[in-house]
């Protein structure tokens, strides 16, 4: 019944933007917005979207918003558009009734990050049992979601080595600093990883990563697929200029800012960013006014206009 | 309107169990269990109960699921013992939507962990702003919960001098490691500190703390009021001894295993401790027989059989 | 041969200043300064000194200059006073050659913090065995020196548990952050245990702590020697009180400054502090200003004026 | 007097060993093995050597056997080799000291690992200085050694950003996980970066580094090189196979046994490892057993037998 995991990898070759959600000011969601952020994006060449990620900010979402959070892209994304949700919670059952239910919703693929309130207990052993069991239950395949900054646990090249074998758990979003090539040497060969940083994206895709998820594809997307089709073009040299370009505009926004910054750039490129939820914090007026001048800086942002 | 908070000093002067939440093995929810734990210790010297807190798996349950918890304990809870409930959530409106919830269902206080998921955007400023405008809008005093240990950051001894002024934030559960007695002295007089764990629970009471919540209080009530009377009574010495006793125990239980440990306690000493949910395990058969043995040794069992 | 571990006990009680290094602008050795440091120190009740600790800033010194620091420290020492040297190096037979020639100028006891230069490599059974072979070949006591902040790795209570029982390591200094009692607990009865910081160092004495080891004590003798009285009289109100006032002197000055912020003490107090080596900076004016303010306002210098 | 950085980048272009330090038994030093090792690597491709670094274990020696190792090298070393050598001291003025006596003795380049000892107070501002102070007395160019698992803190791009103008500190090695690219975009573009661990050797290249001071090029110095060559002469493809053979070498050896393991396979190359100082003890009779099959699976070695 489950296909081939090297079936998913067209599926999963390319850009893909971590959706936000948008607020208002006092915190309610704009689910028009999203949709409106949908319908520009679908006219990029992104292979798709990630709903509900850290730059979704999912964790402060309540159940009912965070299912109409993916109702809404679900409808607004366009037919080409490879869609991603993520589904993990604490616990292995909410984790799976999470991905039965985006599964049902049709997303192509469900993300899962590791449970990590009790890390220390989060052995190879319990980490693999956990994904595997949802593995098992879910409608569609599944992609880890490793991310040390949010997550606190990082993934051991063991445990990728062994998971990876899974029918349905297909590839693996990383976000860690300096494991990209280990997983991949330890992984099964057809097993699909994608950067989950603007920062190393080029290189992920130079030691064998099939795409990236990336925080600035949110409002930069051609800048971001640029790199990869010239990669794949052969371009090396052009690719890795445009990869310094990227990073350093990444470092100004997400690495300055976080998901607050990916927002106020997004406002600055023509789609609604918006506030980030409270306790998180708007860019103040001079930060914005700050990133306004680097993304005018940066060139990136004539050749994004939606 | 809101008391001075000297007045709750009484109602935090003791040991508290934090509740956990029994589920079968398939994961499902055992409210009937809840209740009859909570009708043993109602019989026990306990000062109250902690409910959705770290060893209540509260990140495991579904929204609904917690609401259903918190309505078990308040039914069967005695009228003299005061119950505090985790209402902390990582979005600002979701915390107060939670806690005005557990205020209209008549818990005493609310205790709210750090969002933690963008731990790094969690300065002094943003957290001190969260706390109050939760503080603000509750309708019973709150407790901060500081335990790095599941919430990644520590509090700053600046962070509490500031928000233990505010007139509706009357105390802290502190979990983490060596920072009690520097918590006191930055905070407001009238603040109420609590230990949040069996391993510095005396340390606590000599600093000036005015209680513990303590996890193996699930399982030895009267071993852990023993330490409080003792000191209580100035009886430093003997206080001390046992509560060298205290922390043995509490090695051997939540020291090893966690809250699938106190649960293993619990079944040992008459109450449902029942599995953890997955993907925490419970305790193998070795582990269990080496627990039983553990509790056999302490002697602490007989005096608190319920 | 080597006499009871429980009999090096009295020699341990009690208040041990960590001796700073005199240096002048240009970093030079100032021995003259030692030695009047140290003479003016006799004067007060200290147990004793502790000379190339973390406060010597031994790691700045050559092997030439350690030595005659140490030498220094060993004639200007009164005859009733303790002295303990520091003697760790990163290799074992390092460890026991500085370990022999300490032994040989006269020290009472080898203070040996880990090596942790591979402290991923730093398991149990490596320490272990690196600790039993120096003290086997010393020809005096030993004690450990536990501080995670300059020597990265904390030891574990098993490894306490096991070492305490050596013949000729007899005690510890503990500078860590909560783990004081989890050391008593796990070592043998006679193992002589001593704060490493002022921050904790009543509840040491509480929890069964024969001394400490305090950086103020460079500066505010007697302050730290009224705190080990009171609570040796059994005045148990009054030593706390002065514990919260030595805590807060000690939060002003190595905790805001460390080793710098103790020599600049020094300095208002009648010692000489001088400046740390480079690149350690001395404090700037303002923050001189601002620390001379702090210890007015404490008022204990002129108690301690030597 | 100082040339122009630019100039140094040929003389750091390629593969450097980062030599071990032999020892018997005992921990006596082998100085006559030390001179054999380096006769043999004479006859490799590699660029040079890095003396007294890690992997040299200059921690563990005296200042008496730190200066007979480089006298060692430096007598055996092949005109065309370049040497570097570790001269970083926990203190500035022992560091210039250092610095000096090894630019006497004629090495090409100082390497300057960050003092650590005091981590905390470690400061872009107090490294910048400490740097700068030692670059400025040196009469060699200087490299910055980067490498947080042996000394706490990792650079950050700002302190590389500014340091890297100074005119007479040309390079770092980078041993830290995932920052290679940022220090490239961050510094002059004239500064020289070398990948401090092969498991990112054939990244660091493709991003614009000059070359890898690499463990295994201790004993596998061909197939470092075959990388480097491969990727100057385009061969990308083949470049990226060759590097997951080094990675899956490198993880086999320094991922799992540290200095030990690269000593144990330079035994089994023909070289002399021997075993690390105590308290680093030697592989087992298992390790070794295990290493030999891991060696002789990945078929290198007879490529490099020297």
């Amino acid at each position: 019944m489950l296909k081939e995991k090297g079936s998913h990898r067209e599926k999963l070759s390319g850009v893909f933007a971590p959706i936000t959600t948008p607020f208002d000011e006092e915190g309610n969601l704009l689910l028009d917005k999203l949709a409106s952020n949908i319908e520009k994006l679908n006219q990029s060449r992104l292979r798709g979207y990630l709903v509900l990620g850290t730059n979704g900010e999912f964790k402060s979402l309540s159940e009912a918003e965070r299912r109409r959070v993916l109702e809404t892209v679900m409808k607004a994304s366009s037919r080409d558009k490879v869609v991603m949700a993520g589904t993990g919670h604490e616990s292995t059952v909410l984790s799976i009734a999470n991905t039965k239910e985006a599964g049902a919703m049709g997303v192509h693929f469900a993300s899962l990050i590791a449970p990590s309130f009790f890390a220390k207990k989060m052995t190879d052993q319990v980490l693999s049992r956990h994904f595997r069991l949802i593995a098992d239950a879910s409608p569609v395949p599944v992609l880890l979601y490793n991310n040390p900054e949010v997550a606190v646990l990082t993934f051991s090249t063991g445990l990728i080595g062994e998971v990876s074998r899974h029918p349905n758990i297909v590839g693996m979003k990383d976000t860690s600093k300096g494991n990209f090539a280990s997983y991949l040497l330890a992984a099964d060969p057809d097993f699909n990883l994608l950067a989950g940083s603007a920062n190393f994206f080029f290189e992920a895709l130079v030691m064998g990563g099939v795409g990236g998820v990336l925080s600035i594809a949110n409002f930069a997307p051609e800048a971001c697929c640029r790199v990869y089709d010239l990669w794949r073009a052969g371009k090396l040299e052009e690719a890795r200029r445009e990869q310094y370009r990227l990073m350093t505009l990444n470092q100004k926004v997400s690495g300055r800012y976080g998901v607050a910054g990916v927002k106020a750039a997004m406002d600055l490129a023509g789609f609604y960013g918006g506030p980030p939820r409270s306790p998180l914090l708007p860019l103040t007026p001079e930060e914005k006014k700050r990133l306004r001048d680097d993304l005018s800086a940066s060139g990136f942002l004539s050749a994004d206009s939606p």
